[in-house]
């Protein structure tokens, strides 16, 4: 997909939400337990029901992952079915990879051209070689961990270097890399406060922004520190959706919850 | 595995060799790419012909994953087949994974319980949340990226910070986190001669080091700086085992190669 085609999106559904799929069999209603294959069951319902309200979908590849070759072939289905039936929906593989070059551009196959996502996360502590693999691919996006939303980003992330936090330091250098134009950065929301001068440093890229809701960021401070013209940003909330209720009403109370998200966002934009 | 364990295994191999199985169909011989599963019979081929010579083996989850469901079906048979018959190996999942506490569960799961290896790569930028939930099982191991091998580790790992490169300070965060004992770290040997100062900060903790061999770094200087009372060490190569050879003598060649690492071990030992 094309950075235009995303903003269109966006503009189309007055929403930037992103979904996020962490889809845990001990979380999802009972009655889809009897299902052949429960999380893409899940994950489809999910999708049904509020592909409309939003603009990208987010699989997080452990909670797939820890189900061994059955979560990987869910996980499989789960593209395929937002390629096949949401082609104009972003996706985003959120596997936090990241290794030395010739690794990295394993990575980057699996899930650029295995998967067929548009996007995959990724973690920025080996630094440009590890990075710039996933920056190869045209029309594919590396989301690179800036300043993530839990208590331990505070351990590295916002520690002194050079004069400034780590996480400005890696957005600085990251913007420097080859195709740096393909790249986008993951900023916590519950430090909303901080996207003013991330904003100086990545004026035009996209941010990623977890942690709205369940995590406790304001999605209108967001809006406020990091919007840019082209609008510039996605927002993802998994669990306040996606286990809104775990009865059979579950798709429908993922919907409302959803669309409370981009009846906020059309206010704001 | 328990860590006297691994010690006992150094101590009577007279080797701390770690083998890379990095499963590249475009590198391995042509003769396999007939067989059902070209990755898997590549990886025993490996593993049989060089299993007395190390204590170690180390697929890169990369490798496998670039292959979709098939590559991960073909990890899944590599660490059954390690598990089932050299059950005193250590086994190591590269995978370089980290993300907020309830995901980073899901992954040391997948890894931990799923796959049922020993030990598993993790990245720390996300801090302590990120970390901690793979060290909350027992005689399982994560092993933390500090110091890499590659050209990008200059990017943030040597950032001063506190005073102090970027990698010293995550060796000392993460080595007060709980249950650290459980933690190894991942220190690149083409910078042997910081293994000194990464021996105060972590006296007792393994160190796996990659980059010995295609990478330049040197074994005896890794030994002469990096090595405790226990030997500490776990030296990994790939490729340059692994791909000795491309014709039907790949897994002899690579044996040679094994075995003469193993030779320099034993002298320094």
């Amino acid at each position: 997909m094309t950075l235009s085609n995303l903003t269109t999106q966006i503009k189309n559904k007055n929403s930037f939400l992103c979904v996020g799929l962490d889809v845990d069999l001990d979380k999802i209603p009972a009655h889809l337990l009897k299902e052949e294959d429960p999380i893409f069951a899940f994950a489809k319902a999910i999708i049904d029901a509020t592909h409309d309200l939003c603009v990208a979908y987010k699989p997080n590849t452990a909670f797939f992952e820890a189900y061994g070759v059955k979560g990987w072939q869910a996980l499989e289905k789960t593209i395929n079915y937002l390629n096949e039936n949401y082609p104009n929906h972003f996706t985003i593989a959120d596997a936090k990879r990241g290794d030395i070059g010739n690794t990295s551009t394993r990575y980057a196959k699996a899930f650029f051209e295995d998967l067929n996502f548009d996007s995959v996360t990724i973690a920025p502590y080996m630094g440009k070689d590890s990075v710039e693999p996933f920056l190869e691919f045209e029309d594919k996006f590396a989301i690179l961990l800036a300043l993530t939303s839990n208590q331990g980003a505070f351990d590295f992330q916002t520690k002194t270097v050079d004069g400034k936090p780590l996480y400005q330091e890696v957005l600085k250098t990251a913007s420097q890399y080859k195709n740096s134009d393909r790249l986008m950065y993951v900023v916590g929301a519950t430090k909303a406060e901080y996207l003013k001068e991330i904003r100086e440093i990545v004026p035009n890229s996209f941010l990623l922004v977890p942690g709205v809701g369940a995590q406790g960021g304001s999605l209108e401070e967001v809006v406020k520190y990091g919007k840019n013209d082209q609008i510039g940003l996605l927002i993802n909330s998994s669990r306040g959706i996606i286990y809104a209720s775990n009865g059979t009403d579950f798709a429908k109370a993922a919907r409302s919850k959803a669309l409370a998200l981009q009846q906020q966002m059309a206010e704001l934009i």
